[in-house]
């Protein structure tokens, strides 16, 4: 599991006074730094070697300029060439703000296409399937409207 | 159904050469700006009467500062106080770019609590539930990884 | 004179409800694209030609979410290789919200060196010095202080 | 004098591989965090009292992903009811990427005017006017076009 302390920008805050939804997207691309840096060691651009097939949030408390979070990432289900990466944002009281899961995808930028993930990587990657204590479940797509 | 067109900014790319995946979720929101105006009229945002309960995007094209883009965004399923937005990003050829869901829930931001839809509400929103043709399927957040 | 119509995005504006400052340079940037496209005719990102040396905005207005704007951009003072580009933003009032100067440097970015812009380019940028009528002046950088 | 560590976001790098231009404006709105503090101490920004008039930086060098930089922030010119912010990023090996200055408004969101500073005020922000050794000078906005 990684944790990454995050600054709220007053930037990232919008009209409603609270962190705009797309800006925790950017906290999990935030937590995923070391991760990243599993496929390119110095983070040169240059030289990526994932892209995100999909995000899913849910939002579960506002967000303010004032708030002290941190990102929990950790690794969930692996599969040929992509993984998810699990998510939550905690505040500095422990209370969930955001719940999140990305899937990245081990890929050529240059032909365009998916890579399958080495067995090594696989086991890099398996390292950190813990996640933080507590932690909400992902609500389905199928949201549960209320 | 809203078709928004959507100019790429220079600032919405990152260091892949491509819209940063974050950014997906603000041409989303402006997809939505036609909704917000169904509960705000005139878009004061110091009378705003929805919240997101979650979002969900699949990636299914990467976009460039080039491209000319158009978001659909249609009603999907509608709750007690909640119902979804569709969305789907196309470019000038009608490729698909991105794909997604965003949940709103009708909101007092003074009390902080959920607020039902009225059944006039519930009608006008019905009247929206047209997508475009072809548009491709959401993934579920049981994303097929491969 | 290039005039850039720009739709003001949600999350353009911070928790003051209206623009934030850091977004006008994004709008000065948009203003800039013809002018990148002198360079860069089909605006591939993988070869860009200009580089930002500097940039200064004077805050006239507040811009909020429902306001209608437009970017006017045009040529200023050129050098050796480099050129100001002048921008001031109104409101379909014709109110002004912001007076900004952009320097732009034609640059290598293999080499990481400025570039001398040929006569050629200096002609063509020439053709773009008109500004729009009655618009302010930019404030020095020795703020007249109030 | 301020010293506010910066993380360099996936998010801040456009297509050029290196920060955007309107994000070091960010930057320095970050690194006046605890000057904005002085008019408002809990952050609260339903209650803030500054406005910015306007806004300059000089790019120095370009950032990187990689980059660890931080934001030194001191207390320029005083004036009636306004007062200049220099700025200065620097990364690890302390070489300056960018040099800025911003001129606040002591401001009533509520009444659209400027507010006199008071003499205490005037006092606390003096005791900010140290900037670090050998940060280059500002150049002026009749830029020195080479």
């Amino acid at each position: 599991m990684f944790k990454t302390r995050i600054t709220v920008r007053m930037s990232d805050c919008d009209g409603m006074r609270h962190v705009n939804n797309a800006v925790y997207y950017t906290y999990f691309e935030e937590g995923m730094r070391e991760i990243a840096r599993l496929f390119t060691p110095d983070l040169d651009l240059n030289d990526f070697h994932v892209i995100m097939a999909s995000s899913h949030c849910d939002f579960l408390r506002q967000t303010t300029y004032r708030d002290q979070i941190t990102v929990y990432s950790w690794i969930g289900a692996i599969a040929h060439s992509s993984f998810n990466v699990e998510h939550a944002v905690a505040d500095e009281k422990r209370r969930w703000h955001a719940r999140g899961r990305i899937t990245l995808v081990q890929f050529d930028y240059r032909q365009e296409k998916a890579v399958p993930l080495s067995e090594n990587m696989k086991r890099i990657l398996l390292q950190h399937r813990q996640g933080p204590e507590g932690v909400p479940e992902l609500r389905g797509c199928q949201h549960s409207l209320s």
